[in-house]
């Protein structure tokens, strides 16, 4: 087998995450050249040995016999940049979400297919191997047909406000993994959205035009439900739980602690708060995403994760946005023909 | 202080439940009397050294120096026999519901706030210790303002397709239960409520006109969220947990077991099933709610639970129906003026 | 069947809590008589409607047609009564232990044997759920041969000095219900005792020539072991913990908890402490106890614990205590013949 | 600062794991060569691009610039390369145990001393978060004075019998860990062992002169206690706790699990196995155990694990194994003078 070059593009904390499982685990691939905007990201690239480091996307596509790219830039970029690649004819491994207008989707995805390549869209979290049991148990029937999913998701602190204001509010940055999550559990199509939201948090999101706190029903078309709870604020950190209740019994997926002690004192018994955020709680779902990918390139076969994942979450991400405008039920067919 | 003379009206297996506790633990009341429509429950009535047993309401209410009334009877008997009650004086404990119908409910309250007497209605997860220790940490303000209420209500089993078809529905048979706590814990007035609902569990529920599969979502007042999910059978049995998530914190209330051992083996570690079903998991609620029905008595201070708490929950479980019917969230206002 | 008619002797926090249960729960018997030295504790009796109230063990066993007495007071009587009981020809359950002299004991037990009256000893642990679940799974063969059991058993706080002077030391004391636990989960013959003892709690226990804080190996027959750990004092309360480690498995008995509830706040995951002492935790164990004892009267059937349960008990007391004397471990045949 | 080259002697699994954790972890340093006496390690070398492949210690010592060396080669080489790596002024970091013999031992850490080299012995499981965090606890008083320290060590099955006749015995190959973690934790001097053992898993482990199974009470200077349990095998795979009781409260190290699942079925509720073996377990151990080798040479403190380590807990075995032969509790004077 040939060595397979890669590109990273964009080296924020999601981008050194995948330049580093790149770099270190595996020997089938190699990390031909990396690219940010900022000149202080080279030590970055440097720190894992990267050859070329450059600063626009045009210039990483031009890197001789790059194979596949890993976009990891800002989101206004992705579509721009996945066009670039699919046209270049490069593999392409994208950060959620592809856009926030479904329509820009759309267009991105039937460039896509037009070329030919293959693309993978960034939900780690179906990789992380708490949630991977839960759906190898359901797919085990170890539950029996699914008929409530409950999802708990809330963050130890909202973004600033300026990330806010574009980041397509909290139903496309924040509960799009919890509807991808849904729809990876149950293996089946959403028909309607029906989600209830609040500012409990802090006014100034509200003052952004944003929410920070919903409770969202989603039915699927078999007439099963999946509930998922969202806050951008939970005073003891980052709170990630997953309930799958079926015919034949229930599984949970509890949050992931750094110990499992227990202090007993005259005061209680205690322990410590869970995992503080998303790069210490998916450590290993960032390590295992980026393998399948490099797996699927090698075996070409499917991408785990392709491109119609995340249109759907968008247009979900959407549905809920309409349904709290207009306090009713949303079908997805309004949002998605 | 006085004995105080207390009657049971109906010995199925709540009746049995009370009068057992009120005969036991009492030192300061008599169960002076038990009524019950069939013959064969005289034997219960005996088993508790009940003097007088009756087959009539109106010869139960004839014993003299009748104090107080614990009704167990089938639900379409409570409005006529509360009403009885207080027109002749007697202080009274009623089960869930008062009446299906919220008109006749509102016309019982009326003829009790006119004769003067108490009312207490038989939510008994209120009294319940587990609940009850949630309830005293979010009044301890431990967890801040309730921004997210959770209640996971699932039976082991679903009751006949006959006895369904009389109960008014599972909203206003299982879920006026969860109604009810999750006003108890936020302490804040509901506005609207959204039931997303389906039959999963035996079609002939739905022939019977009923669900029972359901996830709810109730507004506060104050825009905060409460979130029920029930189901009429979970084969693992009865599923009855509550979780409070506020502004400094979150609490959760697990399953109550049997025991507490972990078997480990070469398959995995393992424990025993949650308490079966609701006389073994709310057995120390049954108990503590009738204590605090005869302190209140004993003392004349207000009953932890009153008329307009029955009411209330009706109305919500009227508003989940037509919810569901209509497909949209529904205005407590459009039930209750 | 006919009445069974039984007395309490002693009405100190045991004796309340076996006439609570024994006038409570039972049809097939009546309390008949109780007694005390302290005139005081008549209100006792009144409580649960004891016809009779004396204040010598003569005088009890002269209520007519006597079949049972349940021994509750203080250690130093239990020899005389056991045998003025036997010899009267009633049937006896006595809390442990039977003597802190095992001579005394096996003439006690003689005496017993001869009479042909069943005695029943109160190790109540050995009927707590907890427990019972844990032997029926051992019995079950669900972890195989038992090859190394480890029982946790710590106080919330030392008993008075004065107590502790007259109470036989903590072995006999307290590692009493453990050594018996030891043996009812292992079913086999203990043949070696070695006790590390030291004071860690209070000096003043060590001036009365007894220690506070101790592990305890113990050998059985087929040179499977138990160990057990005492502490007269543990801060976060009463800490009753069983383990049983085997060829096939494991099987965990945890403490037992008020509630279950799980607290989230910004500086950790808390719960409540353990269920404070053995009047709370053993509340179950005390009723199931008393329940077998006449159970066993009634069908005539052998007693649970018996004699020779408590007399091997004693035993190990004695052993663990010459084993601490001259820091050696001390075989059973030493101290039993 | 200058790179440190360290090169890493015997690539079995513990080499292995060493040899990856240093080559992709570090920058600080350079891993210049491995030696292995087989032909076929030499892949492992150069899969993590280890430019100096070399079949003797000799030929490693040899390499030029060599700073520091990690030891990983089978126990008998232990003492021999120690010595030579001292003697040529190499830094040295050595898997347990250093020897056997006692005076082997002893002569070996003069050598060190001697040279003035560093030397760390490799007893990982102070550097697992879990047990780290036990420690920190402890070290803030958060339990108060350490009374009874119980540590739980169960393998999930045996070695070879080959490899338990070399091995010096389970206390010296087994134990030595969890007499090293009582030290750990407690901080204070053992002052005398009793081990209670037998052969419970297989009977060629006593053919072969060994134990399998054991009970072993340490007592410090202070008179508090330590209790170790082990088995060479336990049906549910590996079996790590520990727990620190003390005069202020208990603090409890669980098993860690590979999820934390719970799954619930009409059956019962469970979940999976602790994580299956000490690779798997102390992963996170091994990484941090040579993170804080690499920095105390680069800082040029002392080593958190010395040769004085290595030492006691040798001497701790051939205690346990007298005690064992002589049943009798064995003061650590009359091992090590």
């Amino acid at each position: 087998m040939e060595t397979i070059n890669v590109a990273v593009a964009g080296l924020g904390r999601i981008g050194k995450i995948h330049l580093k499982n790149l770099a270190r685990n595996f020997s089938e691939i190699k990390v031909v050249a990396a690219m940010d905007v900022f000149d202080e990201s080279k030590a970055i690239a440097d720190e894992f040995n990267v050859p070329v480091f450059v600063k626009t996307f045009e210039e990483l596509l031009d890197v001789p016999d790059l194979d596949a790219v890993v976009i990891c830039s800002p989101t206004d970029t992705h579509a721009d940049y996945v066009i670039q690649a699919a046209r270049a004819g490069v593999q392409i491994f994208c950060e959620k979400p592809l856009d926030l207008s479904l329509e820009r989707v759309q267009e991105v995805l039937e460039v896509v297919k037009k070329e030919g390549v293959h693309l993978m869209l960034g939900f780690n979290r179906r990789f992380d191997p708490e949630f991977k049991k839960i759906k190898a148990l359901v797919e085990n029937d170890a539950v029996g047909d699914p008929q409530i999913i409950k999802i708990t998701s809330r963050d130890p602190g909202p973004p600033p406000v300026s990330y806010i204001k574009s980041s397509g509010g909290m139903f496309l940055d924040m509960t799009i993994h919890d509807f991808d999550m849904a729809r990876y559990i149950s293996g089946k199509r959403v028909k309607e959205v029906y989600a209830k939201a609040t500012v409990k948090v802090d006014p100034e999101i509200a003052q952004a035009g944003d929410v920070d706190t919903a409770v969202i029903t989603l039915t699927f078309e078999d007439d099963s439900m999946a509930v998922i709870d969202n806050c951008r604020k939970a005073a003891y950190g980052y709170d990630q739980r997953l309930e799958v209740f079926g015919s034949k019994g229930m599984v949970q997926a509890e949050n992931n602690f750094p110990n499992n002690h227990k202090l007993y004192t005259e005061t209680g018994v205690s322990g410590d708060l869970p995992l503080h955020f998303f790069l210490e709680r998916y450590d290993a779902s960032y390590n295992q995403e980026i393998r399948e990918f490099i797996d699927a390139l090698v075996s070409g076969s499917a991408m785990p994760v392709d491109g119609e994942d995340g249109l759907i979450s968008i247009a979900m991400g959407l549905a809920a946005k309409k349904s709290v405008e207009e306090n009713r039920p949303v079908k997805m067919t309004e949002i998605l023909a």
